[in-house]
């Protein structure tokens, strides 16, 4: 089978590999039928991520059909839909026993990092019973592709850190697709009001589109400027209920402390990679409607087929000047 | 001025009364711009609150103007436009302190109650700074009026006991305004689906026109049959995480046992009468575009003037016949 | 090996069977060194749970050391000393991943109920990386026994579903194993005062042994007049903050009614019998010091041999009379 | 009357006052009893704190006796013996009725600092119904000093922010007053282990008098051998459960980033002054038995009678040399 492999600093490269087995009672092989790309692999490709060897097949998040199955694995049989989760959990160890998975002691993020990922037609997924789940009927694939990874980051360490609850005020510093994400989650508990800060006027301008309030391109102003301009514009004397932190540098989370009000709380989504605890189980449930509340469409920017994957790593790498946000890699 | 009092078990009389003044430091005086009735209002006619006595101007709800201001009271100024809580709380007593304003020491429900109420041109308001809500502009005072009581209701006992959680599907028995506001309060959370059951057509429909997923009439199925009927039609194969007792009768108690699924929340808002906590703190500081998003219009059927307001009695009273929820009474 | 067996209505036996082994890679065989007998198995003797066959080994309490295990078993190995949990759980079900392992559906209660129990030489247990904890260096196996029921039993459903926090006035109806085991695990909490409510003077004397405040005998007054007992000697004139219901006949839960205050949590233990979730994993990681902090050797009555569980089940069975609380049956 | 007064920076003077007067209706005259001297009063002193102005009245914490008391106040009467908050709610603002009093719009840290304070024969208490908090019987004054300030802040920033429960594992950074009342506080939660870091040997002997599981002298090794020891001693694996800063300063943060374990929290208690949430309503129901419960007395190194309260100052301000933790300062 065909897969996109780490290739050595700067480098991927695509390979034909022999098509994964089963090797325990409670694992899984699911045949892709997409997936994308997340700025973790391209910290790979620059070398940041030394526990990643070379020749290692990228990508933690996916879409596909369980084409076979260990005899322990239970709720998944062969044929069914599923979306794969980003962070195995082996759901026994004392960190999952603590809904702790990206600690898990048997797994953790291991796709597409200590093993082959998803960014192939095959992978092997560990623990299944735990780390698939099954797609209802009638929902679309290509918008369940951001439930991998994006989304319940976006809904765990933005909406649910942050506690918005039904009227809060929340500002997020960041219009990537983080930063996005978390709007879209935020939006599930009917906050008053949502405000961008970011410094792409393009990305303000997709965020506009997905229904933020208000957007403020902090390019123009100096950083100090920017709660003054947040209160003149929107009254916010107090500063914001809840500041999501979607950048991870120092002078944004700064400019987070500048936003937040008294009693507010701030929620730093932008300095965690995956390593991040991703609680599909809790958005999961949530997903057959969801999927038709929650819009992610606008998230993806970009589609190709797998055999384009090298063209959409080179978009998804220069996203300031391609305006990508999310790729969708479909196969055959 | 003039004012409705209770006159004796299934009475009312509009009666002339001096104009309230304030006597401790701490009242205000609030000139009415409107008010409503309540179905507790109609209990006191019936007789089954002897702690009123004949007299009494009813009413606990309302919007209106500060007149005049004692010295202590703060956060509020003659002239504001406020909405007034429903249950008196003095801020400083022990359950104060714990958030239980309906067991208040000094207050708790009092207003159309054991002190004249609401249903008169004037009123007087004890612990004016917790007890009135200065209104944000361009908020509609119509919609507003049914934040005195029936949507803090709805909020607390509904939607926050009953814990709706983003995906939750949501069961209400009963359809009337306290059912219909709990809905309006769970839709804050994105619930998946909202489904009433009700013997009352007429109210389903209001319910269906307020954007209930579906309706069932249980008048014309066994109570046994509800949930497979629920089941059949919904797919709640382990039945609903938040069922919302919304009528106060043991067969629509025995419904919810029946709808609920495991580790599901029954929030039994039915059985309770004014004495409930309602913490229009909580909801309050979300007004302001609440208002917008909670689309609160459907439930006031009706609209009169004060001078009218023995006519607003009778078509309240007889909700079943006249198809009323809530009612508005302006003053001129 | 040796195992007490179910014999039909009214009537156990002990029996030759033979050794269990292990049927799927997730399971363990466990050599037992003491078991206990519970409520429930009375039950089951009564002819209360015809899901019980005849014949089947009872007993869903036990310590002892792993014998075999299964290729996937994790974080437990051969030789160790275990705690072996009442409740078995898959964890990947939908309820276990919502901590409902009660509600397993490959599992729950199923212990000496629907497979061979813990009454006997040896046991199989399936998903055993879940339902097995390894028992600390220094820590009495007496004192754990109670660690695999009643203690989580107590911790969960009367502390904490109780919510005893430092301070709370907590009353207790019911002076039986349930009961005390919930002072034992509210004691964590640091409350100010704990008072038994029971009838019979010998159970309030083991109470007032193992540190309750006060008792008091109930069968000496009427129902109404406990309340005012209890005001009248300790003060509380609000009713307790917290009452656990630790008996579970509607004359007790009324009483509850009775003595808790306003604002209060009335737990109810005692009409739950083994379904309940008995999450040990909350209270395991605490275990170390916690079974030298939590002295629950005044629960344990009688001890035992393994040859004399008939006469165990005797004394047990006949607790008014023989003051029996729980029993240790020891393996040799 | 006498007064210990802020005379410009590095200096301190007791002058005559004219006792003070009731001037609104919701304030209290209290007679102090005994009071104590914080760390806050010597920042003041030092000039770090430009809103005190020279000539106010010191002091924040206090017992004493109600003298005279407005016509609004409730709850309290004149005689009642009382223990002062040190911050100053309203109960009416934004602020107050989301218990943040110390941001309260019409108090905060107000007594000692913007109007006079406790070390004073008489100070007067604005909102007296919510600051002032009656003593039980046969509660000692002595004891209940110290929840003015110091027990309040270690329950609510150390333990509770902290999540002390049952069996945590707990590290605290720093011996002085406030981090042994965080122990204090935490062992209400029962802990497994209590683990005190310091570098001053006579602060770590205090807290292994007063119950410290294990104290580590870090003046004898490098910060990044603490951790390595903490292991080597107490075999806390994966670091503490609960990390309790109580100093202050960078270096001693890095230590709690060094000692806490995966999925642990660092509750930061040393770099807050007095202008933290101290939420005495939370602590005082527990407090009549807790005086016994919590023993406080050994934080109390000193007693003073008030014509000493310069030299108290001297002893408190040389707190290295003296080894003073706390002081109690006597009225006649």
């Amino acid at each position: 089978m065909k897969a996109l492999t780490y290739d050595g600093k700067g480098k991927i490269k695509v390979v034909d590999k022999p098509k994964p087995e089963i090797k325990n009672a409670d694992e899984a092989i699911v045949k892709l039928l997409r997936t994308t790309i997340c700025g973790t692999d391209l910290h790979i490709i620059k070398g940041d991520v030394p526990t990643c060897e070379q020749g290692r097949t990228l990508g933690h998040e996916g879409v596909g059909i369980v084409e076979d199955i260990g005899s322990e694995v239970k709720g998944i049989k062969k044929g069914d839909r599923v979306l794969i989760g980003c962070i195995t959990g082996c759901a026994t160890c004392s960190f999952c026993k603590r809904s702790m998975q990206d600690q898990c002691t048997h797994g953790a993020w291991v796709l597409g990092h200590t093993i082959d990922g998803t960014q192939a037609e095959h992978v092997r997924i560990p623990f299944a019973s735990n780390n698939l789940f099954p797609i209802p009927q009638g929902v679309s694939e290509r918008s369940l592709l951001l439930y991998s990874d994006i989304l319940p980051t976006g809904l765990e360490v933005g909406a649910l850190r942050g506690q918005v609850v039904p009227g809060s005020t929340v500002a997020i510093v960041g219009a990537g697709p983080i930063g996005l994400a978390s709007a879209i989650a935020a939006r599930l508990y009917s906050p008053k009001k949502i405000v961008f800060f970011d410094r792409d006027q393009s990305r303000l301008d997709v965020a506009k589109k997905m229904g933020a309030d208000e957007v403020i391109n902090t390019s123009k102003t100096s950083v100090e400027g920017v709660r003054a301009m947040a209160k003149q514009h929107f009254g916010e004397v107090d500063g914001f209920d809840v500041v999501i932190e979607a950048v991870g540098v120092p002078e944004t989370f700064q400019m987070c402390q500048d936003l937040v009000g008294i009693g507010g709380r701030i929620a730093n989504v932008g300095v965690h990679g995956v390593g991040v605890k991703l609680d599909i189980d809790r958005l999961w449930p949530r997903s057959t409607t969801a999927a038709g509340k929650l819009d992610t469409s606008a998230l993806i920017t970009h589609d190709f087929k797998f055999n384009e994957i090298e063209k959409a790593y080179d978009i998804f790498g220069r996203a300031a000047e391609t305006k990508s946000l999310k790729v969708n890699i479909e196969f055959d």
